[in-house]
């Protein structure tokens, strides 16, 4: 192994912290640490990652065969996986999803619905028969399969999706049929060249009558030759921000006939006759959804660890400036604005991974309770995972830019990694539910709590201060403590609810119709839903925190209190004019909370590259010139640099064509 | 022409005002108009800009071999119309930059460094001999030059460089050496494998003694052959967030000769025995400087104009979900939250625009002054430029990603422009000075500002606030009018300068060292800088506009009030912390401007289309599937996605290669 960048070594050998107990904790405990190390050395032990030339020289369509080359050796490696070890669901998402996903197809997987959507759909809402028929086909890789919901002309809103499937009793048969350009298929992963078989959301029509959407399976292209069967236009949408290797596709239909059995009936269904049969609870679709969010709050925190890892070790390496005469340039991450910064990403990943951790647990529950046929917790879980799914991907964007942007010209570079994961990142706040839409759905449960408040009614745990701030209406005495901030938190949700249920109240005594009413209240029911959610998140991870500790050496959990303290102070601070707002805080109490974040980040900093190195991320997973483990972030660069195929000829050959001609007065 | 879409006409039908004498107004008069449209048509009709296949499809290497081509064909243009119309600078520039170099060379010129860095630092630097000889032959482009000072290992602090061009007297030569990793030069755009010659910023030393930077011409290639010069190591840095078409470079040097009038001696001299002269005046230097980020502040105003006419025009098109039953689904410009995110960005340009306009006057003054040996007010431009390039950078790429987020999914394509466009705009965000540096800076300034009003010294204009608030002490009665919001940025800005000159001396008092103090308090310092930008941001578009809208007509007046209430109330929604701690605003002044707000957003909403027509960019430079003129957005997304090549062929190489044999169990 090459030498460690001295001022990185020194970093690590004064860390106050044993590393190694920081990452078994993040893990969950040593044999988790194993797990995980042991699931990442046999992805990546074949070498399916890397690229000879790497592909952000490559064009667009060699980036793709790139892709369907390496995802297709990965999913080798796993269905050898299965019949050995006969592991798990979660296990193949693990390795497709997250940071060892993005290791191994930086820019995006054009496999990845085949199990992330295809399986689970047809597991969800597939009848014994389908799963038997389909599903032992799909896992055994025979066809490859994807899941078409989004249109041209349709995102969020599902109901207006234009895709028709209309039953035909005389044959037995739905018709697809796209009746319009924006009716067309538009984003499905792997739909363009890469599936022969997919999931289609359209709407059912049967005896003349519209009875919503529900899911096909449709072949798209020849088992034999992958040409798009009779009917099917199918291709790719172009190029993008990012994700260049999921092979993004369109799909329109011509009158496409596919049999009856084709529409996976587990809730509702089609008769022979074109009979339809209602399905018992349609609140049971919300699962699947739930569980995707839940998993990208996940996936949010393993970005956020890689990009301020590469950000802290490159801050420690990199020296600018002088401040002092006679003294040598500092390391960058000695300035307060740069710990500002990046500190708080570190501890952003802990807040975020507590929140996960016990949103997961909570959805565990609901889904176990939902089977018991309890649905009561099931609105207060969807408006969570609302306004965590919004509120997560928006600070890990913000994070992964932030970081980026600190690492100066050089964060700039593709060999970072940091403008690739941003891609991936900034791409989460719009799928899975456009975050101001998420914010909004939130916004509509507050209301409702707050309004059940108001007439004595009880409420459920996360939404439970609602009613005890409200009965409580005089302003308890600020308190400049982290308990104080968590509570002042509440405070201005609560006053931030409060005051949009008011304003909408208003808005309908003056002749507003409710629907008008929420639409002019609806930039700060935004903001209310997003104040909801941080006094979730800073009350999770200050009580999750404390709990988790309780275990740890003394070393450590005097880091992990500063931690979530710096993360506490960091977000009142953001939030001053809300706490102004809301709480009876002093400006007094404000300079003190200044102080004391600038105490904190002074506190932290020793230990900062020491927390990144207990992520524990690879160099092959982090991939970043400037953020690998030695710290050789210069030579690294060069070395980048060097596999440009633009330095492989000293002189290219558009100096003979253009550039010579140009000066020599010939073009 | 393609027939508008129904929405989008209706919109220009209804729009209150003139939407030609708005763009009259914009460009500054009529003739202006015209005259840039000219400069339009003369630069488009060529036709340098189409690309049969778009170059997002292209591999890195024939990105930059279009490039160069697109790039050789504008030079030869403009060399042309230099030899028919003896055209100034300024108008070569025009050609370069903003909107309509980003719509001939969407991803970056490797040519402009020529003309915008190369030309200009000989013309400031060099003696009128050096000129003689090195000006015609660039101007004549018989040689092509860039201008290199970044190194791999130093950026913003330029005095800390590496490089080193020794003088030997013995030879009456420089000697050029890189004599380590970090000294290399990286990043200058074109030095990869474009130009031929390169001004050098490197230390000058003679006799044995160090006396700083000094730039020096030195050719790279051979002119003939374009082989690397002997000792030089030049190559490109690697593929970048953006920009991938500049062919940024990296440059070491070998013990490399040059002769002694490779140097630039305007200023500085070495004369034939090594004896070195001392420039008359290092603060001409800074001219260069703040001139090119008067011009980023402008160009920066023209990158928003165009997201934002991307942006509306397609939620003026798009419709989304239901909130009443039985009605169509809205355009989503009907929303609040779509409002919020877009029409501060309109007002934003017009706000950047004019402080563009009114810096520039400022430069112009100053400029004439220093020529008069006169300068008092370089150091309030100086810090004046420092904080407008930092906000006008940062506030640009917020505003191109939120309109781009607004977008949705298709926001994320290519196609719709956006993503290219912030890959510019981030990009000013590091160069010419990183931002917080820049803010630090012009903290710097403040800082001094604050302590000569304190010693009862007058202050320049730009700062005569500092002293007025100081002398009155107690906060007048919050005036919950425009002016009345303005001057509370004004005592926002002052609380936070004397908070900051406070918090170093208390620290010093403690007994910290001054430089010490200040790394302490720097979060706080650049949070007061920015605090002072955004007051003369916001004065000085509120004075601007009441000059400037007097000739219009009261249609056109109404709006561009509307316009300038809208960005002021919505600034002093995003600050009401810091009002509230500095002024005595109350919880009722802010409900009523939060009312105010979403009153000016549903007033302005009914313009928004005419509001960016008036910016008056023609589809080639908006270049945009989802921006253009006509609004048919979803006939323009799928056009463009057919130029993917991967469209080409019903079935990609891949699936022969690798998914067949996947499915059929044989890879």
């Amino acid at each position: 192994m090459a030498k460690v960048n001295v001022d990185l070594q020194r970093e690590r050998d004064s860390c106050s912290f044993n590393i190694t107990e920081l990452t078994h904790w993040i893990d969950g405990g040593i044999e988790k640490t194993e797990e995980r190390r042991k699931r990442e050395e046999m992805a990546l032990k074949e070498g399916i990652h890397i690229e000879p030339v790497p592909s952000v020289y490559l064009s667009h369509k060699e980036k793709y065969e790139l892709a369907v080359k390496k995802a297709c050796l990965l999913f080798k490696m796993i269905r050898k996986l299965q019949e050995e070890e006969n592991a798990g669901m979660e296990n193949y998402l693990a390795v497709l999803g997250g940071n060892l996903g993005a290791a191994i197809l930086g820019d995006g997987n054009p496999l990845t619905l085949h199990y992330v959507m295809f399986i689970p759909t047809i597991m969800g809402q597939g009848t014994v028969e389908q799963q038997a028929y389909w599903i032992g086909r799909a896992f055994n890789l025979d066809i490859i399969g994807t899941y078409a919901q989004t249109e041209l002309g349709h995102g969020t809103f599902v109901r207006g999706l234009e895709t028709t499937a209309t039953y035909d009793a005389s044959t037995k048969e739905f018709v697809l049929h796209s009746p319009t350009l924006t009716a067309y298929k538009w984003w499905p992963g792997g739909l363009a060249h890469t599936a022969n078989y997919c999931i289609v959301m359209a709407q059912l029509y049967t005896k003349g009558k519209c009875h919503g959407i529900h899911a096909f399976i449709v072949q798209l292209r020849e088992e034999e030759t992958h040409m798009p069967v009779r009917g099917i236009k199918v291709g790719e949408i172009g190029a993008k921000l990012g994700m260049n290797g999921t092979n993004n596709g369109f799909l329109g239909f011509d009158q496409v006939r596919i049999p009856r059995d084709h529409m996976l009936m587990k809730n509702s269904k089609v008769l022979e006759d074109g009979t339809y049969v209602n399905a018992p609870s349609s609140k049971l679709a919300y699962g699947t959804m739930m569980f995707v969010r839940v998993m990208l709050v996940n996936d949010m925190c393993k970005y956020m660890a890689k990009a301020v890892t590469i950000a802290v070790r490159y801050s420690a390496v990199r020296r600018q400036s002088q401040p002092k005469p006679n003294e040598p340039e500092p390391q960058i991450i000695d300035y307060l604005t740069q710990q500002h910064k990046l500190l708080v990403g570190i501890a952003s990943v802990h807040a975020f991974r507590m929140s996960a951790e016990w949103l997961w647990l909570m959805y565990n529950n609901v889904t176990a309770e939902l089977e018991a046929g309890d649905m009561e917790r099931l609105p207060e879980l969807h408006a969570l995972s609302c306004c965590l799914k919004a509120v997560s991907t928006d600070d890990a964007a913000k994070c992964v830019e932030r970081c980026r942007l600190a690492c100066g010209g050089h964060g700039y570079m593709l060999s970072s990694n940091l403008p690739l994961t941003y891609g991936l990142v900034t791409a989460a706040c719009t799928y899975e539910g456009e975050n101001t839409v998420m914010l909004l759905q939130t916004a509509r449960y507050l209301v409702k709590a707050w309004q059940q408040a108001a007439a004595g009614n009880s409420l459920p745990p996360t939404v439970s201060y609602l009613g005890e701030l409200r009965a409580g209406r005089r302003s308890p005495p600020w308190d400049n403590t982290i308990e104080g901030i968590v509570k002042g938190f509440h405070m201005v949700a609560s006053g931030k609810i409060g005051i949009c249920v008011a304003q909408i109240e208003k808005r309908q005594n003056n002749g507003m119709s409710y629907e008008d009413a929420w639409n002019m209240t609806s930039v700060q029911l935004a903001s209310a839903s997003e104040a909801h959610c941080r006094a979730i998140l800073l009350s999770t991870y200050y009580k999750e925190n404390e709990k988790q500790m309780k275990t740890v050496s003394p070393e450590l959990r005097q880091v992990l209190m500063q931690l979530c303290d710096l993360y506490v102070v960091y977000w009142a601070l953001q939030r001053i004019g809300d706490l102004l707002r809301f709480t009876s805080i002093s400006e007094r109490d404000i300079e003190q909370l200044q102080n004391w974040y600038e105490d904190l980040l002074i506190k932290v900093r020793p230990n900062a590259v020491g927390l990144v190195d207990a992520f524990d991320i690879r160099d092959e997973i982090l991939n970043s010139a400037l953020g690998a483990y030695d710290g050789r972030a210069y030579e690294r660069l060069m070395e980048e640099a060097m596999k440009s195929p633009l330095n492989a000829e000293p002189v290219n050959q558009s100096f003979h064509k253009y550039l010579k001609p140009l000066m020599q007065g010939k073009l």
